[in-house]
């Protein structure tokens, strides 16, 4: 069950002061890059998984969607969306995305913004994205990078001679990362990039982009504090498709493969 | 230009002392995963894109492969390959991957094992070995991966409190890395997942499976040093495919997308 940290009193007014929250798309510095990935959006019915305060929707709306319909786990996120993103053609509806029930082929575009690494299930929506999806529909989302995530202590350290370093460790190990991100105790999932891909794919999603996100050139000359942000990527965007006309073709992993082990041990930097 | 560093006489040497050098594919502790995400080789025409000691080459034989070309850009290295593991359908051959020209549609399957965190222009061997293999054809291969290649200083730290950190940096500065392995001043590309997947997307591959390498449970409870790895991955394993019968569909990246900045300096914590 995902935690609804946004209904959290001190959580929502913490967030709401942040500059996505103030500014919209514009205050994310990542939109640029997420734009980027989107189809043309006229006429298109659209899906936006976790829309908070609703700016994505009010955009795609902007560039001709016919249609929104939106969901997010937090009432007071859904409170402030109808307050300054309402829209008739904008449905705000509230939902635990690992719930979703959706009709087949209703969509032309899924999109979700940073909400993914809430979900406990994630092969379950995506699956359920799929089925939502029109033949030749999109995907696109953007999650926490799992480099971003993994870490037990995930706070900037300063080496002897002055480099910054990101402390990496339990990468592999996926699962409930608790930080105190705004709040306390805030309970997000640490996955590897293969592990969202590879549900992707298994959801019979072709893959179209992958953008580890940092700042550009561009940006850091304005903000020279997101400079940071290339040393390690904080932000995980993707966009798929699902295929059009045709059955995909299933990945061969999963087979099983015998195999004897004659390694004896070794010195673990020899591999 | 790839540097030819396995033809240094001192690297040769502690090369040839590996385990993956003395055991074959046994020694490799990625194997089995890697193993796993081939296709089936009866009668498969079959590339082997750096070779080293050729143990994939033979192997590839003994599961039935019809026919093995097998290029390394060393010269050490395919004359121990000849010595070792020679047979009448494996053609070993000397050729920087950068220079491959491969006839169109004459392979089934393309492999490299550690091989491409060598080479500079991915994007060119890519498309050579999607030009070379059959629609339907896959491409295996595994690679350094960048959480273990980024680092100014790749070694392994110790926080306060005991746990083992791998200090990430300069993750999006993509391009050489030096680092004496096995011998000093070893040249190896540094390149992001999302480049290595965006330039198979744009080949026109189909993404079928990827691996963050790590160690199974069995595989620590054998070889208790290799838990080190589980905190970060030290190689990437990926699986695509040429599709069938008719044009991929093709990203829509790239696309100008007009965007005005009205962000203000903020808290790099509080994107």
């Amino acid at each position: 069950m995902t935690q609804n940290i946004y209904d959290n009193t001190y959580f929502f007014q913490e967030y709401s002061r942040m500059e996505r929250s103030l500014l919209g798309l514009a205050g994310a510095p990542e939109w640029p890059s997420l734009r980027s990935m989107l189809p043309d959006l006229t006429g298109a019915r659209v899906l936006d998984l976790g829309c908070g305060f609703g700016w994505f929707s009010r955009w795609a709306r902007e560039q001709g969607a016919r249609s929104v319909l939106a969901f997010d786990v937090s009432e007071k996120m859904l409170h402030r969306a109808i307050e300054i993103n309402s829209d008739n053609a904008i449905s705000y509806r509230q939902m635990n995305l690992e719930d979703l029930c959706l009709p087949e082929a209703g969509f032309d575009l899924a999109f979700s913004s940073l909400t993914l690494h809430y979900i406990e299930n994630l092969d379950r929506v995506f699956e359920s994205v799929h089925h939502s999806l029109i033949p030749g529909g999109s995907f696109v989302f953007s999650t926490e990078h799992p480099i971003y995530t993994a870490p037990r202590h995930p706070e900037w350290l300063v080496e002897d001679e002055g480099s910054r370093i990101w402390p990496v460790n339990q990468y592999l190990e996926e699962g409930v990362r608790v930080t105190d991100w705004l709040a306390k105790g805030v309970v997000k999932q640490h996955r590897t990039i293969a592990t969202t891909l590879n549900s992707l794919i298994r959801s019979r999603f072709v893959l179209t982009h992958v953008d580890e996100w940092g700042p550009s050139d561009d940006q850091i000359g304005l903000h020279p504090e997101w400079a940071v942000h290339r040393d390690r990527p904080m932000f995980l965007l993707v966009s798929a498709k699902k295929q059009r006309g045709y059955e995909s073709e299933r990945s061969t992993v999963g087979r099983e493969t015998p195999y004897s082990r004659h390694r004896s041990a070794t010195d673990i930097s020899s591999f």
